[in-house]
């Protein structure tokens, strides 16, 4: 792994691959996922870089991203799907082959940021939910969210996932699958929890 | 297959299952379904039949129904997921032991017509769309799905699972994988339809 103990050289990487909002949204991330980890317990310092790195593809063209998904045999339900989730899992990719990021929790974090997964380490878990409460984020509903990751991780994170879904299908669009099981498995989890 | 040429002795079969409002429903739908069926092409007599037949284990002890899934070896995604969905699984299974039915298309049409499925028969939308705009319904939105259903029994079908789904997340339930997935085939029908 290369390393980036020179910050201002990776984000002046991150800053060339996207617009001012996007950058700035990118910095929010990797601040509140910086401060979920130290409040649940996952690696700070590793949070703060998934943040960095979450949105590398994010304005990259879709014929470009649709090509590196397609040279690394991505599932068909992927290529077929909504485009917007594309970046996460391109990202995902370019962050290694362009930036020789190794480490496979973060490789994960940035993965799974956008539909989520079954079974999503903290480190995924707080990423995610970075994504939906930093500070620029402004949708119907964020402040019900940002409480509710101080308290419970898990909570708000069924909580935006089920949000999202709801806006997809308000907007007649399909929702990944594994958006889906991610939310069922945080449910589940709940429902387990409450019987104990 | 016993003949159900006696149509007053499978009502009065019917009828010792539930209680009256759902024996009105029952026949909501059974009378929805046969509409529908001619609208769109289907067997009338058999949307009729399966209408009949929908509910049948509706307002049977959830402890038997399970008894009955894990019998007949249902999926443990079935056997923890919302007890709701329950009795249409059920239901194809008891009408086929109380009943004699036997028609692959009517049973199939018990089976989904909660959940819904990938690839779905155009006897198993009639009746799922008739389950959710038969005269007695009365839920939020239930106006555009029967207006929808006279035009577009795709969209219609779409609508309201889409709905269901929104609704159940709304309540913190988790959402049968099945349901997303026929939501998903249908809005991607669309899709390809305006791609045409």
């Amino acid at each position: 792994m290369r390393e980036w103990s020179n910050r201002e050289e990776l984000l002046a990487q991150v800053r060339a691959q996207m617009h001012d909002k996007r950058y700035a949204h990118t910095l929010g991330v990797a601040e509140s996922a910086r401060q979920l980890a130290i409040r649940y317990g996952a690696d700070p310092d590793k949070a703060q870089l998934a943040g960095y790195l979450h949105d590398y593809c994010k304005c990259w063209p879709v014929d470009k991203m649709f090509e590196i998904l397609v040279r690394h045999d991505m599932p068909t339900e992927l290529l077929e799907g909504e485009k917007e989730l594309w970046h996460a899992f391109a990202g995902a990719i370019v962050i290694q082959s362009d930036l020789g990021i190794t480490d496979p929790e973060i490789l994960q974090a940035v993965r799974y940021h956008t539909t989520g997964r079954v079974g999503m380490t903290l480190l995924e878990k707080v990423v995610c939910v970075a994504d939906y409460i930093e500070p620029n984020r402004n949708f119907p509903g964020v402040e019900e969210i940002r409480a509710l990751a101080q308290e419970d991780l898990d909570a708000a994170l069924a909580l935006a996932l089920g949000g999202t879904m709801q806006f997809l299908i308000e907007k007649k669009k399909t929702v990944f699958p594994l958006t889906l099981l991610a939310y069922n498995d945080l449910i589940s989890l709940k429902r387990e929890n409450r019987r104990v």
